[in-house]
């Protein structure tokens, strides 16, 4: 049985791919998608979430705009990385698809309730806004997620700051909650996210599939792949989101760390640090695991495999 | 036409007296009451909340339960000044009133929602949880909202801490968001409220009502000024709560400054503080203001009247 | 016998009066005067505090420049209040004294262990950077010295932000060490300083002294008046520096008032807050004083007094 | 010509070897012997490092005691790695050298002046309070320096905290001071350290030698091999604070980065964090670098010579 994830993204490149990576694979199940500001404004990365449906012909999934702001923060949106209308490169269709009449918070909420137990897993791939609201909000979500794997933070990698990344540092109260809340959560860190790298062989490959979907994904990869090199001197974009859908579908694609994790609130360097401590082996109590290494060639079959799989759809 | 007003509170001796004003005062009227975690746990103070309509006789008027912890920090209560059930003192009769569906945050924005813009005024009386988590999942409220009158902080006077007041201290980000919202805000703090003292000649005054609320009350002032005179050395215990719902009432009540305030969150001796620049006159886009001077006897003559108008509804 | 006072200030309008009263008057012998970057440049001050011993006729008593930057925070002066002098407005004149060879922090050091046990009293007028490094460099000054009597802080008043005073705020680890340390310490805050207005009629009663330093003092009044005005909007200005001095001639100039006081030093909007705790009575052991109510007309008849005794020495 | 080190010390076992490498090692020549409170009170320490130079045989070179406390923070010592005295373990003898009689931040100063600008090189190996203060009282020295190669921090690696090093959490603020002068500095960090384990094989190599100094290394590493072992479950120590002296001797013992450190002085889990921007490449006036892997075999063959050229000095 296919696992049921409820995706909260910011759409944004890599969550687009992270969207038809989740889509495509049998072995989870799409839910519920649900938006956040993050990457550009909420209207945008709402908007940008329902193109990316059309795009892959995702349907019968509610889709949900939630919070655009975070919790205590000022708006802060990477336009350098994602461009103004945060996907830029490709053309973006109208979306067909409708919004949910629900705010993300109370659809993350009602449908983790309306499953059993362990039935769903939440896969942040931005800001945590939504999620610690939900946290807080209905704080029984808690004990009946399975886990949360999310894409965010870093051991010993920052990009947002020397020690802080995007995700996290821009809502470091919201990270703060989610981190704190007894769930079982995997850090798809940067110290990973940077292992993801779309070299031209990967390009070449999805290129290669020839499918609407697979020419959206190369001209994501194109735009993402020259803003990267210009704003952090990569040679090939990291593709960080899609990284933590990985893990849900098959948790051998990488290698994880149990390690106690906690968020910087007040320091004047560190804020938005997910402070890891790597000192010692875990407690037994541990509910928070990092991600360590990337089998590459393992999460690009896999993404590469999604694409085949959802087909020519815009033909 | 009487004033709409929310009261958000944590039942809590003081809470209760608000909420006679708030019923017994025809200059307003109250159109929803939510609770929040503070003076005791969420379920106690809820239930507070509704036996107090019943000590009361309130009804047709929506009870919402909120957060049951703060946003950040561990939840943090005042037994030493409220007593184990957060209304010790007064024998508390069940409650008859239900709850209503509705998390309290949701009833807050759909309360304001569903009324025109500039009717509704939010009274918290109580930590800002609920507050901020309306205000973030619903920010079209901040300028729906006709003002918010709040009992906490302080500008030279704290309890909790030598210079921070309890509701602002247990969750010190929910008020930064609330006082950094553009809506009109009265922080009625303790700078004021430490003038609201039932001296002797109050108690017997209401004593003289001889209405099962009015006793309720004598019994409410009676546990409250022992606990005060113990845990702060005061000889008369300040009736913090109501001192906001009567600003609503009658803004004659006291006299208010305007001032920039803002919330301190990362200071070690200064947490939850309420910054307050009286350096020189506010600029005039100033959306804060602070209580100063309290009229005493109009103050008590408002609560008088409304436990006297409540009349002998236990009967 | 006069109180002996090592005065570490920063010359300044303000310190230039605190080094009259304190060589004027009998009750206080000034036995070293110790300089540190404050209101202006550590060059600047040193050499204003030299030309006021010229203009005071202040001989036989070693002046040493201490240090040019605070401990942490980069140098931040207040040329708005005291020009790009440290002293604008009256003409100053070539200094005569020579500096003492010794730093600062070692004229400290010498000068209070070469004296009696409870002889020496530390009369700080600035930012307290030598005081806070001479009692790291030689700890045993801590218990050697009277009691620190220091202008600085404010309980309930700041200028340098809404809750901070120039001189703790712009070396707050400074006051951190100097606060912390045992020995007994005066606060004379702004509460206290902003009661020490330099009114017309104060103006007048030293211009009729008649003398070259009174008409020092009266041309530092002007300035200093104007620059009060236009900077905080004071009508008459507050006259910080001599209070500190006032208090050790005669603690009945004002009232005090036992008070545990610690410095913010984390704080986002309170960096530099002199922390004072007046909930309750201070403990048995509290160090800490705050100095509350003056008696303006003995203070100023102190001032008075002493500019008149210095006599005509520039003639 | 060799080159001049200061050596500022907290005698502890690691520093015991890096004053051996010192004394031992013909390309440089110890100037200057200065110590501080950190591994254990300034006293033990002090007398430790008199004891070391008896042991060694050192002559002709002033050691100093300076600071017996951190700026701001309380004392904290380390016990539990080096026990009560600073250096459990080995017997070690009563000191035969007398102290100077000036406080060691005076020696630094007067040490680094009276020698020409970039003869004298700092080599801390412990909290950085001297060094601190030795920058405020006397700032000339900061350019007249050669450089600083401190043993303390770690751009990825903590020891007192999960990201922070027990030299520089100790005592923040100083290093705060240092990292932030514009010497060059280079950081010989726990990722640095770790790798120069006392192996078994190290041991015996030295345990060889035969004289009294081998003998007296090979004590040390028995007892900091059990402490670490326990402690921080290492199976061999790190022997920290030689590295430091190493890489003077020959900066090829080591590879180092330049990068930007800088000190966190406000964070509630990252406090004493030395910050490392390791994102991108340097810029062009960056004056700080950071040690990253160290050549096992060069190091100890370094220590092994140094502990032969000693010779046995205690027959």
């Amino acid at each position: 049985m296919p696992r049921k994830i409820i995706l909260d993204c910011d759409p944004g490149h890599d969550d687009a791919i992270a969207m038809l990576l989740a889509h495509g694979n049998p072995d989870v199940e799409l839910v519920a998608v649900t938006t956040v500001v993050g990457n550009q404004t909420l209207e945008k990365v709402t908007r940008n979430a329902l193109s990316v449906a059309r795009i892959a012909n995702i349907t019968g999934v509610p889709f949900a705009a939630g919070c655009s702001r975070p919790l205590i923060r000022t708006v802060e949106t990477a336009p350098d990385i994602h461009g103004e209308s945060g996907i830029d490169g490709p053309v973006m269709p109208e979306p067909t698809l409708a919004l949910d009449d629900r705010h993300a918070v109370d659809l993350i909420i009602e449908t983790v309730m309306a499953h059993e137990p362990g039935e769903i897993t939440i896969v942040p791939t931005a800001g945590l806004t939504n999620i610690a609201l939900a946290a807080r909000k209905e704080p029984r979500i808690v004990e009946r997620v399975r886990e949360v794997v999310l894409m965010g933070g870093g051991y010993h990698t920052g990009n947002w700051s020397p020690v802080a990344e995007f995700n996290i540092k821009i809502d470091p109260e919201a990270a703060h909650i989610v981190f704190n809340e007894p769930w079982p959560v995997t850090m798809v860190g940067l110290d990973l996210t940077h292992q993801a790298l779309a070299t031209p062989e990967v390009v070449e490959r999805i290129a290669k599939v020839g499918t609407g979907p697979a020419v959206f994904v190369t001209e994501l990869l194109d735009f993402f792949g020259a803003m990267y090199l210009q704003a952090q001197g990569f040679d090939a974009p990291p593709v960080h989101d899609p990284c933590a859908v990985a893990y849900v579908i098959d948790p051998d694609v990488m290698t994880v760390r149990k390690a106690p994790v906690d968020i910087e609130l007040t320091g004047t360097l560190t804020l938005g640090m997910t402070v890891t401590d790597l000192r010692a082996p875990a407690p037994a109590d541990c509910h928070t695991q990092v991600a360590v290494d990337l089998d590459h060639q393992r999460f690009w079959d896999l993404v590469v495999d999604a694409v085949e799989r959802i087909g020519d759809v815009r033909a």
